[in-house]
């Protein structure tokens, strides 16, 4: 089935470093928690599970920040834990506590057993969800589909949940890597397969998110997670009915390592704020576009505040091609709306300025 | 009163980028939970609080490491809260949670109410147990006192407690920056004279702990977290009883900006796990002497992978003075003591090889 063509390509430009007429924006976690229509919908579903597992109502919340704001994007509303769900390690949540596993891997034994899943198979709700926001999406900005990096979902699969110290897969990494590298291998191949699967479905970008990488050190962040986010760009299908899918990487916390990332081919990289987003681009030129970089805490300031960070990030970046705004993190939860309604105008106004 | 004189002063003479016959060593929380003598008398004590501010208490855990290990400094148990709660926030403890005061600051009125305690009156249970410890080492190694940064206390005074998105704090650094800047003067005020007092009882070096000045951009890390640093560091008294007290600064996350720390004038920088040991080193040349940096998940790790390890952090140093071997960032509670003393005899030995 062919998809309707876009109407608003800014954001397939920017991150192919391609002249636009104002900086694309799109917001991590746009379709989350600080919406009221988010929270009702979740309600609706039951779980937060329930809600990934429905294609409807995950349609649904992809689609509830872009009647809002004057977004540049789509993201797919899905849960970076669905590979690991999908390999059987029986992925639930406890309320204020994140996401937990049934059975984390401990041994070679638990990692060898390990299948990579197949996409239309079992995540099959995930290709279907990237299908239905595509119809109705009908050309008005592009969809981005994702994954977590291999590394940060070892973290979970590991540790059992979120981690504070990553006592466990840190442990085997040191004293047991064949083993750790065994799981990421793996779950390369999961997620190229998985992010393919998302490509053919309908999705016009894909990102790969390494939230966890900034807990390594330089060589074992070479090593364990870029070497693996490295195997998937070269796996993905980069060409889908006619159109180019640029592919951006984002390791939170990695900011020391641009250059490397951007060794890998990838066409992007999102930047968290702890890097003025000029000397990221006077670091890795004009090899890749860069996307970010706001403090997602300035969205608790006011309005004025807001506008007047957004523009130093515009006038940092200046006059070039290869810009998507974001923050460097996923917004929080007790937001505003109204507020980042100021962050979304203001970036169309100022990237506007910036280029006459 | 006259103290005796240091047998063991390696430490000192690494931090003033002196030669030493062998890397010196201690390690950030040598004092705690990860050893059961700490976990008895902390019992017996009965709160986390009480433990601290009982001199006798205090004493014992800071020197029951020695005990163990051979260390190359003792560093005075106490917590980095000391300051806030003689301002009068009052502190607590809830177990699992950390800390947390009863009266966070939320307004220019809380901050301009907050007066500089006098360290040798609601603070002197510090300086008491700093005299104490002193006595009792007897010169076998030298005692470091220190301090949280100014930034780092304001976190936890802003949110009343541990954060994870530090949404009070942010918000008022970027919608009322001069209440921040207030209650960060004097807090650098109190700093100072907290660590002046530590000096006079005995402290033979002091550090300075921004835990978390690793969250803010490099515009915000400069104005509210070094610029306080700075000032601190241009306050402290630097030579007492004849002898050069050296300053440590540590920000964790802080790797991208090592050089600007170095421009404080301090002695040495702490270093968490994120760079490696070779490249800070060419960074900031001879300007500072380095402390770390091995990654503390590694003691998780058998003795054969801990030595390989610390060997390959003493050999990225190389043959310089101003090597203080440690720990990225505080021992993890759950190590195996044992651990530590393969890690402690691995920097020793190393550390003697590396300088033949």
């Amino acid at each position: 089935m062919s998809q309707p063509a876009l109407k608003n390509n800014r954001l397939i430009r920017a991150l192919l470093r391609q002249p636009t007429d104002t900086t694309p924006v799109w917001i991590m976690r746009q379709a989350g928690r600080y919406l009221p229509e988010y929270r009702a919908t979740r309600k609706q579903a039951g779980s937060f599970l329930d809600l990934c597992k429905n294609k409807e109502l995950a349609c649904e919340v992809t689609l509830q920040p872009l009647r809002r704001f004057d977004l540049d994007a789509a993201i797919l509303f899905s849960d970076i834990l669905t590979i690991p769900d999908a390999m059987g390690l029986g992925l639930y949540f406890v309320e204020g506590e994140g996401p937990k596993f049934e059975r984390p891997l401990r041994s070679l034994a638990d990692i060898s057993a390990l299948g990579v899943p197949d996409p239309c198979a079992s995540l099959s709700y995930v290709t279907d969800a990237v299908s239905l926001v595509r119809q109705r999406l009908d050309g008005q900005v592009p969809l981005i589909g994702f994954s977590g990096s291999p590394w940060t979902l070892s973290t979970y699969m590991v540790e059992g949940g979120s981690s504070k110290e990553y006592r466990y897969i840190k442990g085997m990494m040191y004293e047991s890597p064949s083993a750790l590298h065994r799981l990421l291998d793996t779950l390369a191949k999961a997620v190229t397969a998985y992010l393919n699967a998302q490509i053919e479905a309908g999705a016009q970008a894909v990102m790969v998110f390494d939230t966890w990488g900034g807990v390594l050190t330089p060589q074992t962040y070479r090593d364990f997670s870029l070497n693996y986010m490295q195997q998937i760009v070269s796996g993905l299908k980069r060409e889908h009915d006619g159109q180019t899918i640029p592919v951006t990487l984002f390791t939170k916390g990695g900011a020391q390592w641009l250059e490397e990332i951007a060794d890998t081919g990838c066409d992007a990289l999102g930047l968290d704020w702890t890097i003025n987003i000029n000397e990221a681009h006077s670091r890795v030129g004009n090899k890749v576009a860069l996307q970010g970089n706001l403090d997602p805490c300035v969205l608790y300031a006011d309005p004025d505040t807001i506008r007047k960070n957004v523009q130093d990030v515009i006038t940092r970046f200046g006059n070039h091609p290869g810009h998507v705004f974001n923050l460097g993190h996923g917004i929080h939860p007790g937001v505003d709306p109204d507020h980042l309604g100021v962050l979304i105008d203001a970036v169309h106004e100022f990237g506007f300025d910036i280029r006459k």
